[in-house]
């Protein structure tokens, strides 16, 4: 079943203790696309500048990824540019360029609004519930996720929005700044006031966890050796656990917890190396190989 | 089988900001045995001064916990004070009387000489190597704990007595602190070289870790909604650690695996209160209910 992503497709400059990149294709809309579309088509609602040509078309080409919804204007795309030192969990914003970005309203074209799942990219709460509104039908799940920066500043803005969601996807201090509650449990029950029936944290090297009315859910990170550049990690982490929810067309709790291992396991790929470029171009067999080991890796038998 | 521990038993006076409590029975031996108990039968080995009287005795008398082992000298325990901060994460030490502790020298009776397993508590890393001379023939696990002053200070006695060691458990930062290695997997390659072929790291509220040759596995915190004294919670962890390997007899990879969640379980009942409180208190409904419990939250169906 078609998910329909709306968020950024930028370029990023990238600094880790490993090396540096420049201009590599970047933005929540694009590791999330690539991730999501290895279990189910996707549709980009996003703008770029003309900066984005046939080179960066064609890291979508290959893909079920619908960029009929990828507005491109006269200008420049949103520019990022941070580093990391050498723990890797929080990236230093060196410099942001909005451009092209800075007037995105997201228009959706009209085969786009029945999409049965939608996942709200971190923009702006308003521009998110704009989305919503737009929507012909109420889609099976909406997911949804945010910064600190909306979170403390646009706090009615995002409470509105969140009425319309199903899922939240943070990472953990962004729950906690969120519900005012330290205790990811107690974050939980806030959460679930403000709309969202589930709710997944994302904690960086320590996983990520899924809190559900019916369970809870806890999945490490895949183990790696090597960390290069964690951008990208959790929009990765996102359409890994939505595309599989997609693909499966269930929101049971076994096929919640397979999504957690889906979006775990393509994140596990995006920080192995640079920007998109393990992304683009990991292999299925690859991918279910992973996949597997951590299926038994997690494995416990009947106590 | 039997499970003998080396390591302290002491007075603490504990801080959190849900409240505190002066003089609680503490130290390392006594959580551990407290929580091995639980499992397997307990062979004890530390020093207490002329202040452990009856009431203390009590608290251990319900439990097959042996403690011909317990040294009484004259003087007063082994004193702790700590506190914490709101996130719980880390103690700050108050103070810290080593009284009778201070001229400990492990005796091992000699019926213990024979315990099939060992578990060395945080001590001095020359008195852990001496307890491991004192048994008559090696056991089939030997287990050690260490904390940052040992492995800054007395690296080479610590080195000594980890190529003795079967399983080594340490929180993140001694595990970084010991390998000078940042990424986990690559600190257990090291460990692997200075002798232990297990590795366990305790995460706090993000779970545990344990890494052997054949495979990787994690497990988050129990999840509570209070926590309210850490103290005790690693000592408590490699006590059901140790005690279910103990008490299944088995090292195989699923025993390991059981013996963590054991660890983890029994960990979440003594943050819930002050000291043991809880510990001293749980039944065995009540520990193989939670177990269950994790056992089917952490459950995933074949992919």
């Amino acid at each position: 079943m078609s998910l329909l992503v709306v968020g950024s497709v930028a370029f990023d400059d990238l600094e880790t203790p490993f090396g540096r990149r420049d201009d590599v294709l970047g933005g929540s809309a694009t590791y999330f696309s690539l991730s999501a579309s290895l279990f189910a088509p996707v549709r980009v609602v996003a703008v770029v500048g003309d900066d984005f040509g046939p080179e960066q078309f064609r890291v979508f080409a290959d893909r079920p990824i619908d960029l009929l919804g990828l507005e491109r204007r006269p200008g420049r795309s949103f520019h990022w540019k941070g580093a990391y030192g050498y723990d890797l969990n929080e990236a230093q914003t060196l410099d942001t360029q909005l451009n092209v970005f800075a007037d995105f309203h997201p228009r959706l074209p009209e085969g786009y609004r029945t999409s049965p799942y939608l996942f709200l990219g971190n923009i702006h709460p308003s521009l998110q519930l704009d989305v919503v509104k737009q929507m012909a039908q109420r889609p099976a799940i909406v997911a949804l996720d945010t910064m600190n920066y909306w979170i403390r500043d646009y706090r009615e803005e995002l409470a509105r929005v969140l009425r319309e969601v199903d899922v939240l996807l943070v990472n953990e201090a962004e729950a906690r700044a969120l519900t005012r509650e330290h205790n990811l449990l107690k974050a939980y029950r806030k959460v679930q006031e403000c709309g969202p029936r589930i709710l997944v944290v994302k904690r960086g090297e320590y996983g990520v966890m899924l809190f559900t009315p019916e369970a809870i859910f806890s999945a490490p990170a895949f183990p790696l050796e090597d960390v290069f550049d964690p951008t990208g990690a959790g929009d990765t982490f996102a359409g890994g656990f939505l595309g599989s929810l997609a693909g499966s067309g269930k929101t049971d709790i076994p096929s919640l917890k397979r999504a957690v291992l889906a979006g775990s396991v393509l994140a596990s790929f995006t920080v192995q190396q640079f920007g998109t470029e393990c992304l683009q171009t990991v292999s299925p067999q690859e991918l279910s190989g992973r996949l597997q080991r951590f299926s038994d890796m997690m494995r416990i038998d009947e106590l």
